[in-house]
């Protein structure tokens, strides 16, 4: 099941150090202006490479468009978007080509398919997640056209929390440094904690939060495609994602009835909420209000550290130490890849409930 | 979208206040035993009105099978599930009609359709998931055939933390209780926490765990239908959760790389996992440890206390007093739920790994 | 997969002999006025026991609308309708329970699930159709407020050709005789026919066509889902069709390009064909002409003439004489049902397009 | 919905005069030896140029799989393969580019999205079916593993009917000849007829015959995806196809039931058919018998004759002529995309049986 969506699909492909990654974007409306620069840059706020506290696989992610699109005008037909694999070294692989990575998918593919591609993680690898930024890039160019914004930012590393700050302030803030948060001070024991670990050969995880801001209400299929519910398999899809959690989350659960629901008033003549511990979502339908999610990242693991495993080849016990090059913390380079699977699920939603046309052409 | 499931699928149907409620489960495999009963007994776990934690509205909730078996043998044919509404009152929602509860999906509801069954919350009920129940009762029929039990239990309520307790213990203890917590003396504390709220016209929530025991190896279809994903989609698909956590969860965003992944040994000639951090999902497929999932319950947001709201039809503010029927905590209620939604995600992940065959009959 | 539709779905239930049949329709618009007459005025078209030439199994057919309406207006919620089976008589199936009908699915049913519903047919007799009509007449009433209607004739019975007639004439003819035929003398000779085989204990097939009238330009999903593909699945998934042709259909592979292309002019400000070979669709997309297409219907393969079989229990050679009460002609009854499907297509296709709402109601 | 099957997908993409065209396999079994020559070899077959009755433009259609395979090994994960489009030739496109050419889609599509690829029909042109015949490629390998063979031949053009000639001799025959006719005098009369038409600037059509040999008993999935219905969307979702029947077809409409009804009896322990009117097909499931569909593709709308149409942007009729490169008979180059088509229908419907596994491997 390659294929994310119900009338705007992504079909994705591709494995780690394969020829290339890419994606087929299904259902886009006719009459968007699309360009390779749109998609690009998404792309280069999760490409590898660029920062002290991620890998140092050097991929520019360069991404060709080879369909749907003409003179810069979508066609209402498939996108093809295609990133060739540049620097791609299987070398520090072939030594541990038979044996489990702990914490990686190595031991479930093998159960699943009796057989693997041992060269970085081939398809459960995190290099996966550049094709749903590609597609992502499109979702949110849809959005944009409607006013809704998607916008990720790191709230937790290595157990160091940051401040919540307003909506303003993440956007200005957050771009600011390499972990993506928008509390400058926490930002900085962040990456300091992120660089500590990597001298040890270890990795560190996190929490991101996801803002869908300003979205139509009367969003989200009950009962079985409720907003909510789309939106977690859309999150806990993408890899190291261990938990999610919508508005107050799990610290609801220890509310009462009267704390817990938000009143409502009218406010410029429309329906209100008074606050949002429900994250936007009611009975999994958007209220209007902002979308909040939180999802938990678990740290990297490959790590350099010596770990017990098993030889897939021999059925004996024993040691790896996993080489190559690894993001010390992945949570940075995760949040636009979260963003991209919120933006596919809020586009989807919106086609559902009939609120986005076949084509942005009038005749 | 009432339609659950790719192979093993169901489609609920059903106002709360409605004629009848129902549930036709499609892709059943033939041969398989099944009577009225196996179907009544999950019912009756989650039925109201038999606890003093629980709603009054008494409901039998017998389920008849309309089709898709004959002498008792499933035919590989569609399997019509119907549960007439006996105890219907909808005078308390009369006197509200106009009126939004504040929690319920009423505003959002109406915001989707711009109509909305005002009685007893029409489709958005708990009501409906008796509907899935009964579907998830063949499901769990089927993996017993395999050895996969699905366990929920309650772990905490109002912010009571039940002990850890091994399987065995939960298996044995949690049907004792009213809140189905395996530890007996946090249940008590819970059980007086929900009759005080109660009193005071208030409500609690909780968080309960769905472990999945002894499941195969392999399940789970990467990327974007990861054994997790699914999951979540499943569980959060049920009102009133609002956050889902797999393994370790949240807390696996404060390990370090070393610490969080589950090491790997051969034992009994099987690669063996020393620890389950990754709550027996790994890249998204089974490893074949239990799977082990945590989902936070919010407040039942019917309270009988004064609440700001408006009046859809006015456009006023007003208060309102949310009457009628309702628990003072839905924890014990929603686990049948959860168990079914998991149980039904498990036969079509096997399913689709073809774990299951077309007929449990040899010609 | 007894569930057909991708936003305006139907799910189907029921065996021939067994306690009832049922429908369920998700993605109904809200706000749709819908009593059960609108049901039961179409499902009595296709209703058995009340012509010379249609079997004597005298069913009343009488729906139930379960779910899914609230004063007799749609709440956008699945609407499941039921049918009880009321004249069931299982006795002359009894004798040849273990033997294979010839032309029936006997074998095939019993090759797939190494089980069989003997009674009737199971799962497998016409009877299943009548919730194809009941979910069709939903499809009807929503195309009927977008000007479209859908409208099925007999054309050929045993051979006997109806001439060809203007539309208006077919709306006013077809209902004035037993066989659904425009053609008044045709009709006559094809009666005639159909109770002379049916002396003889045999029956006969036919060709009935059925036209889309005023459908919207634009219809139709490329390249898989185009609308004539989609159209095909629909119409040769009703048991007994063997064929479908669009337009010109079969004739056209003997004309030339410069034949076969329809021209096109200006009319009326809008772009206008002169002739209508395509059928109404051109690359899979509607052009807005009337779609027209033609079914090929086997003759009633229940026949009380000796046929050759086997028997299944023994493994023998047998001879079998089909008992029971058969419709010596089945294309009349077929109509509706084919009707019913096409409704189906366009409705789901419509809605697609962006063509129909969430709900009719004006907030 | 450029997206086809359930369990076995593909996924294509591409306008005929954009920088490529491919296709994505999702749910390929892992252990599947593939090498591009496997998809080379039917591409050749479907490849334009290489023959007196082809279209002139030479596409060498060199594809490469870009993912899914290690070693010439199949992984599990989606096969991605890509065909860059090299012969093009967009000039006699820009003086019609806003004429409709009748019997095109370009109307329609313009209807849809209010925008079209006037280069040589972009995706609505035949050259789009070469994505699915290197899809195809893959299925027949898998059936071949089954001894299951998908095989097409011309049995009509231009009103020249073939003899009908056995399995065998058709293998043995049909690509003797430029119009893959097994009877090797028909096929000099159709190349004649061809080369005669093509010389006044018009165009033929014709029938098709697809025999899917050796099937299982038991596929396709009542009620809504019985194997017929499936087929039915395949065959018709290919351009230029206008009708499409399975066995006696047409033909069984004007026999009697007693006729019609294949007589069964015992053959090695086997229950055995006589004769084969259902075409291979009984109540929407497999037989064991062949597969039998007959299919009429109607002449290339591409005539360079003038036509009456209209000039889209100004809004008046004018003539076209369309000049360019085109088949003056399509049913050759058709045959091998119905292949692809019933072979991808054939390994999804033994997928949904459960009679293939996720993995050719064993551990």
């Amino acid at each position: 099941m390659n294929t994310f969506g119900r009338l705007f699909r992504m079909t994705t492909w591709g494995e780690s150090h394969g020829k290339a990654i890419g994606s087929v974007v299904d259902g886009c409306p006719a009459g968007l202006e699309l360009k390779e620069e749109d998609i690009q840059k998404e792309l280069n706020r999760r490409r590898p490479g660029f920062s002290e506290v991620s890998t140092k696989r050097k991929e520019k992610d360069e991404v060709q468009i080879l369909s749907g699109v003409l003179d810069d005008i979508t066609l209402g037909t498939p996108i093809s978007m295609l990133i060739w694999n540049r620097d791609v070294n299987s070398t520090p692989y072939g030594a541990i080509r038979h044996l489990v990575r702990p914490g990686h998918a190595d031991l479930t593919y093998w159960e699943k398919f009796k057989i693997r591609d041992w060269r970085g993680g081939g398809r459960s690898s995190a290099r996966e997640t550049a094709a749903r930024v590609a597609a992502g890039a499109i979702a949110k160019k849809i959005l944009r056209k409607f006013g809704v914004e998607v916008i990720g930012h790191t709230i937790e590393v290595a157990g160091i929390k940051a401040e919540e700050v307003p909506l303003e302030r993440i956007k200005e803030n957050r771009d600011k440094n390499p972990v993506l948060c928008a509390d400058i001070k926490a930002s900085a024991a962040m990456v300091e904690k992120i660089l500590e670990v990597k001298e040890e050969g270890d990795s560190v995880g996190g929490i991101a939060e996801i803002i869908i801001h300003n979205p139509p209400a009367g969003l989200g299929e009950p009962v079985f495609l409720k907003l909510d519910a789309y939106l977690s398999q859309a999150i806990m899809s993408v890899g190291a994602v261990k938990a999610v959690e919508f508005g107050a989350g799990f610290h609801i659960s220890r509310m009462k009835g009267s704390e817990a629901n938000d009143p409502i008033k009218m406010e410029n003549e429309r329906p209100t909420f008074v606050s949002n511990n429900a994250g936007g979502i009611l009975g999994g339908i958007s209220t209007g209000q902002d979308i909040v999610i939180r999802v938990a990242i678990k740290p990297t693991p490959s790590v350099s550290k010596p770990q017990r495993t098993i030889n897939i080849k021999t059925g004996e016990d024993e040691e790896i130490i996993v080489q190559g090059r690894h993001d010390p913390c992945i949570v940075p380079r995760i949040i636009p890849v979260l963003e991209a699977m919120a933006a596919m699920v809020m586009v989807d939603s919106m086609m559902m409930q009939g609120l986005i046309p076949r084509s942005f052409i009038d005749k």
